[in-house]
């Protein structure tokens, strides 16, 4: 590795800067939306794209391009790459060297999740500095439990990457398993849930992450916290990743309900309300949806 | 779509045939081995192959032709050819295309789960007959709710393929969250991993699928399955994708201890135990590997 390949993965806040501390940057300068580069099907037939992968490269440029200027952050959503097989993930390799270029913190929504000596490949995948599908952070899945995540974490932190842990889902069919009870070694209980709210929020502590973590959450804005036993005053400095908005019914003049204390480190997921504004009203889309907001957090 | 497209996903058993019936005939023939392809850089090394996607798609190429006539399932761990990104997935694309060809059945280990329009995605790269990723069987996460994964199911059994759903993982990191107990609308309670065996195996059952059902279980060889509340004797039917013997510690020889009259149904899964026998010993592992399974049942 180079130290200009190292350079190239850390591109905001100096090198060496953490996942964390540069996503707080990003906050404070340009707001907490999140452009989800989400190429549906349906959506490449209405922006006039051939469903393929090279429709979903031209959306993903042009959603990057709209973008950039008026928000910090983009998550593609690997799932409709992957689509298209290798093409699909040529694709993806453009589309992510674009917004690395644009100055983009970028989230691969991939929601990985496997045993440690497996997600060590996906760590690679998405860390490494020499790949071309390096991101800022991932989405992770916690089934095998937190620990499994362990060694993705270490090699995220090591090259000033983060996470995104799954813990309440957006959905209304993950509640069952999400508000499922964890037996503590004291008898106590908690949900799956706030249990991976803990580990998320300790694990920032311990790595001495004061001011934003680089493990942060996936917590829908659709969720009535409260009724996992997730405390939103015990967010304090982790990031969270929250899809719901919009389409799914959460309003995002809500946030400060929603969140409490925590609603100024939340990166409100957009991708629907603003790529269904198709190719030549999405930048003026975007340009709304982050002032919007910003707004609600003035 | 052609009809030779068509045919061509569904390669074993005869058009139209499911991928619980077409794994009935193969369990039957050939046995229950499965080999897991999971090149790792350190195989890569031992292999005397470059780390790189040239070196996956060798390895995967020679595991191939290894375990044609000896065993009848093989399993590409997704991670390990991801690490190498686009280059990686065309390098799987060759390993799937040879062991179709081989006409071995395939089950792409990739553990996806998210929010079912997303899902939609995954299901095409896997399942459509026209892409290079297509596979008899994907490995999903059901951490957004097993009804997240029913597009997918519905998908799959469409062009005759399956999925394994984790329950619970052979990890013993997995088990705090597995072993979580989700509250029936009666008052009881079971756990995580009980809630999606059930789930499981009334989808098989509601689907009619009386020999064996296109939507299988990971349930791992080093889990105590009484211990999580899994009875094994409710698993008639349902097809298990078991990792965790060998180098993680169960034993083939426990087989019927482990599985009970669910034994016969159960695909083991062995990667390093084949693979570390290197390029010119493979072939000899896999049958004396696959014997030992057929002895186990005799």
């Amino acid at each position: 590795m180079t130290a200009a390949s190292v350079a190239a993965a850390v591109p905001a806040g100096g090198a060496g800067a953490s996942f964390g501390s540069r996503l707080a940057d990003v906050l404070e300068t340009s707001g907490g939306l999140c452009v989800g580069i989400d190429p549906h099907a349906w959506l490449l037939e209405e922006w006039g794209l051939p469903t393929s992968a090279a429709g979903v490269r031209e959306l993903g440029l042009r959603a990057v391009e709209a973008t950039a200027g008026s928000a910090g952050v983009v998550k593609p959503q690997v799932a409709f790459f992957e689509r298209w097989g290798s093409a699909g993930f040529a694709a993806l390799e453009d589309v992510l060297a674009a917004a690395r270029d644009a100055g983009l913190i970028v989230i691969g929504d991939a929601k990985r999740g496997d045993v440690g000596s497996t997600m060590d490949g996906y760590a690679e995948a998405w860390f490494a500095p020499d790949s071309p599908l390096r991101v800022d952070a991932l989405t992770v899945s916690p089934y095998l439990g937190f620990d499994s995540l362990r060694s993705t974490i270490d090699r995220a932190r090591q090259v000033g990457a983060g996470v995104f842990v799954l813990a309440a889902t957006s959905n209304p069919e993950a509640r069952a398993g999400q508000t499922a009870r964890v037996a503590g070694p004291d008898g106590t209980s908690r949900t799956l849930a706030a249990g991976i709210v803990d580990q998320v929020r300790d694990d920032d502590q311990a790595a001495g992450e004061t001011r934003l973590g680089s493990v942060g959450l996936v917590l829908g804005a659709t969720v009535d916290l409260a009724s996992y036993g997730i405390d939103t005053a015990a967010l304090t400095g982790v990031p969270v990743l929250a899809p719901g908005f919009g389409h799914q019914g959460a309003r995002v003049s809500d946030l400060t309900a929603l969140y409490g204390a925590a609603a100024r480190t939340v990166l409100v997921s957009t991708s629907r309300g603003v790529l269904a504004s198709g190719p030549d009203g999405m930048a003026a889309a975007v340009r709304d949806a982050a002032e919007e907001v910003r707004s609600c957090l003035a």
